[in-house]
């Protein structure tokens, strides 16, 4: 049977930083963050891909908000703008893939799902939404939605406004899972977990329903990884190997570390939340759940004989 | 083997007309078509969902347009919009129809598949683009984005301004309809084709591309049955039967016609352009292509003994 690897792909696989998103831009990142498959795929790599959508879920909140104010559009939930995006990135990674492997003469095909994950109500992140998302409003503005509809709006530190926040629930179960699983190992290409997933819950537990919530997409893809018994998940991201002591004069790249050991750099403080630490969890719960190795790295270095840093279980 | 359906959800599973097209109401109207299906699911059917996104990709061209306006967020193109619509609409429908079966106890897993379609750059309609979609302009704006990237535009006949026109190409080739149509075998219930397909094209042969345009969703829906080699193909509509001399004092409703038939009451002009017309060809090319017959009734119909009217061969 060949080797099972779920690639979750960084924001910056279709955004980089100083870009202002256009549809040319990002087509050319996806591009390049997908030729970097090719050496995994040659190698007959099974591949299901997932991947973020921060910017994109942010700028589709806003065109969410701008067609109402322009030409009285409904506004959707955050669970359909998760969808939305869903759907655009993931034919848009589709697309350039199909692209990537005509040039590369590989015949592989490839499929997007949209992807439902189910998260518990009674998680405690409900408790204490964090996550800012969507426009900036005045506080008169921000009061009226509260008001409306029961949002939760923080002042933005830097002064640009009010912000919803949402809570980043766990990951209780992807849906769809059994036949991602099916689909990858039958040789396809699968595309899916975007954004984390479409966040939904059960409703008196019968009624499944969207939520007001955005799911970590390294969780998100690791859970995936674990549950569709892969045996290698990659992480990608903005740089080569996970440091230590990082942007100081005492900075060590990691070539290969323990759970054990990612543990005690977590609880050192050695990685940013928001940033690197998520991804330290997601790459643990993947090695701790029966997952051989998780690496984390850029795409530039995917296939690369030492590629990355690599989380193991001893 | 269980015989295989697809069946093409219409503009009105969505959003009733006099709807805004909140989410609520959205919700409440796929939840109600879905339940229709009930009887086709217990009799043993796989089933393949199509729909169209007519409402739906308006919304989102305008909240593009809005989102540029007020945010200053770069517009996407039509294949882009598509895209999120196969998302949003995909995602409310699996949501909605997890919930009708639940509660009429069936077990069934539901796929929702974002699906790119095949349309060739030379087909005669990108010569004489007729389907206007998106915003009204003043005619000072339409020259301008016409001189930007090329589009088209004309005057609405009701006087509301300028709009664009993209061209309503033939599909040519669905892609992922064996993994479409092994998943249906398979037992999923599988939503694809949404929209009608998010249109694309080869450039130079050999670089796909998305294209500005939009296929007829039943058409799309009728070449996936084809291709999947459907049994029967179901056209949900907002009339229980085909009638001829519709609207008149002579009004009768067809219970079944022949392909002759209905190509001779074609040509007799028996069948409005934009509405019954193109669901009348999309039933002629199933049943010449080998589909045993098609059905066009409404949702409240199906299951019915002698719902809508059948299209068949002799």
């Amino acid at each position: 049977m060949n080797k099972l690897a779920v690639v979750a792909f960084g924001g910056n696989a279709l955004l980089r930083s100083g870009q202002k998103g256009t549809i040319s831009e990002q087509e050319a990142n996806v591009f390049e963050t997908c030729s970097h498959l090719v050496d995994l795929i040659r190698s007959g790599y099974d591949i299901v891909i997932g991947h973020g959508n921060g910017p994109q879920v942010g700028n589709v909140l806003l065109q969410h908000e701008g067609g109402e104010k322009v030409f009285g559009v409904p506004k959707m939930p955050i669970d359909i703008a998760v969808a939305e995006t869903q759907g655009s990135i993931g034919y848009m990674i589709e697309q350039q893939l199909r692209n990537v492997l005509y040039k590369a003469d590989l015949e592989r095909d490839i499929i997007t799902i949209v992807t439902q994950v189910l998260v518990d109500k009674d998680d405690p992140a409900f408790k204490n939404p964090t996550k800012p998302i969507g426009p900036y409003y005045t506080l008169e503005e921000a009061n009226k939605i509260a008001l409306e509809n029961g949002s939760v709006f923080k002042e933005d530190p830097r002064g640009r406004g009010w912000r919803k926040v949402v809570a980043s629930p766990r990951p209780v179960r992807i849906n769809n899972r059994k036949s991602i699983e099916k689909l990858a190992r039958d040789g396809q290409i699968v595309v899916a977990v975007g954004g984390g997933g479409i966040p939904v819950y059960y409703r008196d537990s019968q009624k499944l329903e969207g939520i007001d919530a955005v799911i970590d997409k390294d969780l998100a893809s690791s859970m995936l990884a674990s549950q569709i018994r892969a045996d290698e998940f990659y992480i990608l991201t903005d740089i080569s190997k996970v440091f230590i002591n990082f942007n100081t004069p005492e900075q060590i790249a990691l070539d290969r570390i323990t759970v054990k050991e990612a543990k005690q750099l977590l609880s050192d403080g050695q990685f940013t939340e928001g940033s690197m630490a998520p991804k330290i969890r997601a790459a643990i719960e993947f090695v701790e759940n029966g997952g051989k190795r998780c690496i984390i790295t850029q795409a530039e270095d995917l296939g690369k004989p030492n590629a990355g840093t690599r989380i193991v279980l001893n």
